[in-house]
């Protein structure tokens, strides 16, 4: 979900590094947070050690935020579990919804996470029939058989997919089956992995195919969040607070599980260095043999995340916002 | 939003409805309450007409129940409310989110309604930058000179469009420019409305262009439901069964509005014959002059219907849904 530029280098853009700087000593700022998630890390790497490097002290703390989950070095990064439980709600409503027919249907839904498939495990709390992450390599054939296989137990089969998912040689599905897509201009058109399986499943297996991206809703839909997810974001924050004015700088804040049965959490923080420019992976036992869905494992790490409701403040039917 | 299949006259099919009869007759069937669309209530009107006909005592009434809100003779349909709201909601959110890039981007979000843009107005409550109905041809010149006016005033453009706009030709907007789309295995692809847009805007305008298509979530996400809809389903159910006992037959359930300022309504019932097989379309008066925008009287019906929040049980994180 993130859409944030990586910050160059102090090598390769000075100006920018020295502006900085003097703002900072200009308005004597000595504290600085930034929230984010792998590219915002990569900058309280860069920030925090050109502050080192020109003798200037100030506290570079990194507070984890991203719907993707994809930060290495804390069990979860806030934003996941409400982002989670929207996915995992909407799933759960199309199931009942693609249930009532008794004609043979495949409904397949895009779900974000460009390289890592947490978001799409989400979907698995809501126990729909087939899973798909950018973790294991994609076979068509084998996508098929398993549909197939759906379909001897009842009509509608729904499948959670990743945007992320790869053939086996690295292409993004999305990219098409060979055969390229063209639009109405005669330009290649990048159609999404959801588009290119509905066309596949239209193609060879011939029943009613729908494929639904959950798009931009996933990221902030705030009219339902995770309670969980809340209060850590506050939990979090405090930390970072708090471990800045006892001399950390250069980490990233980190949320750290107890256990998965008795849920609760303690924040500390690491070191950015090992942290920033590395992407946590869905791990391989969280996936099963097939790699088609997620195992009891990955549901009781995501389970959770996703507990308790916060709705916000509504005015005349509407939510209100905060605009500033 | 409808699936269900409209069902034969007694003429095409005498098996059904002799069926049906005889199993009015063995299970002393005399009420008979059918709730949905247009589809549905045409049943209504076959049955109702067949029972008479054959001497068969039996009170038929039609509950109105579509998220399309295209019924005549009834102010407004259960089921619209909740949606509008979902929609209006994610409007909202939607604005939120594409609102904070400085970059120039369109955003185009596709609403159902195949007919009637009751559903693509309820967008207006969230106040994107333009709304397209089916109800006006649509023009892709005057559409992209739109775009570049609001450009004027701000770099996030967002835009709500029915799934049913048209040409002024009478083509689908998502049938393509001319152009056609074709797909991974050379068929021709309908795309929709929205991706029809986003690549004319991609080509013509050059700027950063997204389409989201609401898709099923709008008629099945039961999590956020407009407490006034859910109240009037409701009162009006509980009015059927009042008709029926007082000997009404025939008929659809209506919903009358006293009027918008102090919102309150009452139920009625109408005869079916001017009922069934219409099209409620949003009426002239609803849409600007230029066709990309509501009116305040279209805000003003729609506003009171999406009011108060209705939330499920949630279990575990989940709503908890009736499997029956």
């Amino acid at each position: 979900g993130s859409c944030r530029k990586k910050m160059k280098s102090p090598a390769d853009d000075p100006e920018t590094y020295a502006r900085l700087l003097e703002t900072f000593k200009k308005h004597g700022i000595r504290y600085f947070f930034y929230i984010g998630g792998n590219d915002s890390m990569d900058t309280v790497l860069k920030l925090s050690q050109y502050a080192a490097e020109n003798d200037y002290e100030m506290r570079v703390v990194g507070v984890p935020k991203t719907i993707d989950n994809d930060l290495v070095g804390t069990d979860h990064t806030p934003g996941f579990g409400s982002a989670a439980k929207y996915v995992a709600i909407t799933m759960k409503e199309i199931l009942r919804d693609v249930s009532v027919y008794t004609t043979p249907a495949v409904t397949i839904v895009e779900i974000m996470g460009r390289d890592a498939g947490w978001l799409t495990a989400a979907a698995s709390l809501a126990k729909p029939d087939l899973i798909y992450l950018p973790e294991t390599a994609f076979d068509p054939e084998e996508f098929l058989m398993a549909i197939e296989n759906v379909q001897k137990n009842h009509p509608a089969v729904l499948v959670a997919v990743s945007e992320g998912i790869r053939f086996a040689d690295g292409r993004y599905v999305g990219e098409g089956l060979g055969g390229r897509k063209i639009d109405a201009f005669g330009h290649v058109a990048l159609s999404g992995a959801g588009k290119v399986l509905e066309d596949l499943v239209k193609e060879r297996i011939g029943c009613k195919v729908r494929s639904i991206e959950l798009n931009l809703p996933q990221r902030c839909a705030a009219h339902i969040a995770s309670a969980t997810d809340i209060s850590e974001s506050v939990g979090v924050g405090k930390a970072a607070v708090m471990a800045a004015i006892n001399g950390k700088t250069g980490v990233m804040m980190t949320i750290n599980r107890v256990d998965d049965a008795d849920y609760s959490v303690y924040y500390d923080s690491e070191n950015i260095e090992g942290i920033a420019n590395q992407v946590k992976h869905v791990p391989r036992d969280f996936i099963n043999a097939e790699g088609n869905y997620v195992t009891e494992a990955c549901i009781g790490y995501i389970a959770p995340l996703i507990c308790g409701e916060i709705f916000p403040e509504f005015e005349d039917g509407m939510p209100k916002h905060i605009v500033i």
